[in-house]
């Protein structure tokens, strides 16, 4: 076959991608799993657009520096829009719109979302999330609620191997101030602390000394365990939300994937207690995060409402589970039925409503090429069994099966294939 | 409850809504079962990117003129993007730039599409489309599938009173030029013909006549039935595949829902064969529509492929089910767990993940408010049973159940929790 080299205008647009049948049904499968379990916990769906006014976007602090991160551009009527960069804005966004939703507000969010990254591996400039966040109770068991939520997900999923990092803000913020750091100044700890999976203990170190930090004091206390901080911070607030969450967790059952990690800080500058990170494998592959953040929903001119989220990356998750092979866990058995002529075309097409009324997915040949292209075809699209419909079979109202990995062919009455493929 | 008007910002982008909880669940349901059906049918998954490049949209013959019905913008480097406006473009571009995949190609793709329209009721700028089309396939029975994938959908959903109007656009060719119009005026009249449902038989007379149409030529033709045209068109390829595809359509149990109505022509010129439109109740809403297209993917610099689909416009599907109030059978029952106080708070939560191992949607209450409250909470968010949590239902390891509706309650053994609620 041949290498077609195609004009960029076929292509998709730079940064982004299309999923074929394959991976598309992949991603779906993720979703819909991620789906069933964020409602089962009652969280109930959101959908917002895909575009939002600028000035949203470029409020919450982001500034106009948004800009160089998102797609923007006006609309003809000159507005300026934006396209989502995350679904906590637009949420916020709902939440200051609507006063009168029944509060605590559980909503989860599934789609794309966009931002104007320089594209690398598995960082495409559009690219799915799952978000669940509670809006209006300030108790831990919401934001427990999220990661066992979450932790449920990523096991119906079949993946064993993650774990959560969990870590509180305000118990930060004590820690700091005790090791000198002025309070306006603790972002910026934060931030550089934040790069310690990047950069290193050592990067960690110089660019604190760099910022006139003293390293020596903050480095020590991001190597803290729980005992630790418990004798020395006693009377944090931190650590009693910390261990209220913990209490909670363990009630959900879900205290056997959590990690405390001290050092775990997270970037985004409105977190205002608890904290999440999830990592998969050995590879500490990160495909999720969250954490609580109080002070948003005021922010969107809204209510002083308390809130928590966590967000799930569904591209990092399809391809754990492509490299874990858990996909073959979910596969659908799919049915292709061969037309030997013209003859029996329409006892072939009552042949596939059988099959369909027993719940399977079953294609019909639509080429009325030979039963060896056919058969060709049915490979390609990696069809399970072939249900091939010639004259001899009709003669006895039956067709004969192929199971298309072991090549077994089996006569199947034609009032028996739902019976037949309902088994599979 | 005091009415707050939020600036523009807090709200969607014209053009544009919210889906909150509610009817985000409808959308949620209407798409699950066209998608399971479109799935049962054979056609797979496809996700392109909500945007492509400007010179792909503005190809097919649309041209500039495309800039001022869509969304267009560049990004920072500089390319010129808009986006999708509907689902066969990102497809032509898919099979031209994948020239290996297996055909025939049967694809579905669900999901937002943008056209920058003047927003009215039940129109927006933003909306949702379910589409299958079959690439590669010239036989009728690849047309009669997708109309069969439809029928099947809407069925599901319990939508009773609908049809699928059936013309092709071959035939129409012939009868118009029997009737004296030029080859390359057929378009023109199919323009002006299709709005007959907008402006009535006396508006197409007049605009036929204002075009220097000759009208007593043209209107008669298009109140011919079935057995005229087959008296006066016998060789006529249009009638031979029509007949063809109502062969296929009556093997595929759909005969019933099919109208044939030589006034149907559909006004986007890229039909070459059959066309269909939806239409719903007597109001005859327009709830999707398709046809035959062989042309269209070598005009996207693809092989020479026949084509043929149809789409699904998922708001009007909802819209009816809503006045039909077809939802309720779709309803799941939602349980709340309200805690009596914080002693029992973890109990509470045991209690919620035995509801959740029954496979229900559960909330727990995370606020600590009074139990009178927690009722009002669970009565606005439409919870049918509360299950509540306090020390004197403890002692006997039960909790009661208060049915939301009839307000009957029981008390049920924590062990048998399960079994309890898989009986709903």
């Amino acid at each position: 076959m041949s290498v077609i080299s195609m004009p960029e205008k076929f292509q998709p647009p730079k940064g982004t991608k299309d999923f074929l049948p394959e991976e598309a049904g992949r991603v779906q499968l993720v979703c819909d799993t991620i789906r069933k379990v964020y409602e089962k916990y009652g969280f109930a769906p959101l959908d917002t657009p895909a575009f939002e006014n600028f000035e949203l976007l470029s409020a919450k602090g982001a500034g106009e520096s948004v800009r160089n991160e998102i797609y923007n551009f006006k609309d003809k009527g000159g507005r300026e829009l934006g396209l989502r960069f995350d679904f906590t804005v637009p949420l916020g966004r709902v939440v200051a719109n609507n006063p009168n939703l029944p509060k605590p507000f559980k909503r989860y969010q599934i789609g794309k979302v966009w931002r104007y990254d320089n594209p690398q591996a598995l960082r495409y400039r559009e690219f799915l999330q799952a978000d669940i966040d509670t809006v209006g109770s300030a108790a831990m068991l919401a934001d427990a609620e999220c990661v066992a939520a979450v932790c449920e997900c990523l096991q119906t999923l079949g993946i064993k191997d993650f774990f959560v990092r969990v870590n509180n803000r305000k118990l930060l913020d004590e820690i700091f101030e005790s090791a000198g750091v002025a309070k306006e100044k603790i972002f910026d700890v934060f931030r550089i602390v934040d790069k310690m999976d990047k950069i290193g203990a050592e990067g960690v170190r110089v660019e604190l000394e760099k910022n006139n930090f003293d390293s020596k004091k903050i480095l020590p206390v991001l190597k803290m365990d729980l005992e630790e901080i418990e004798k020395k911070f006693e009377n944090s607030a931190g650590l009693r939300e910390l261990k209220e969450f913990f209490k909670f967790s363990k009630a959900l059952g879900i205290e056997k994937f959590l990690k405390f990690d001290i050092s775990l800080v997270r970037g985004l500058d409105y977190y205002t207690g608890p904290v999440f990170e999830i990592s998969i494998g050995k590879a500490k592959v990160s495909c999720g995060a969250g954490g609580r953040y109080d002070n948003l929903v005021r922010a969107f001119g809204g209510q002083d409402l308390p809130a928590t989220g966590i967000s799930i990356g569904v591209s990092r998750v399809v391809a754990v589970m492509e490299e874990e092979r858990l996909f073959k866990n979910f596969e659908q058995k799919k049915i292709f039925v061969a037309v030997v002529n013209d003859f029996v075309r329409q006892d072939a097409i009552k042949v596939c409503r059988k099959i369909h009324e027993a719940g399977k997915i079953c294609s019909i040949d639509l080429t009325g090429k030979s039963l060896g292209k056919q058969f060709e075809f049915a490979a390609a699209g990696n069809f399970n069994f072939v249900a091939i419909v010639g004259p001899e079979e009709m003669k006895k109202n039956s067709v004969k099966i192929r199971d298309m990995k072991t090549g077994a062919e089996k006569n199947v009455k034609i009032s028996e294939l739902e019976k037949f493929f309902k088994n599979f």
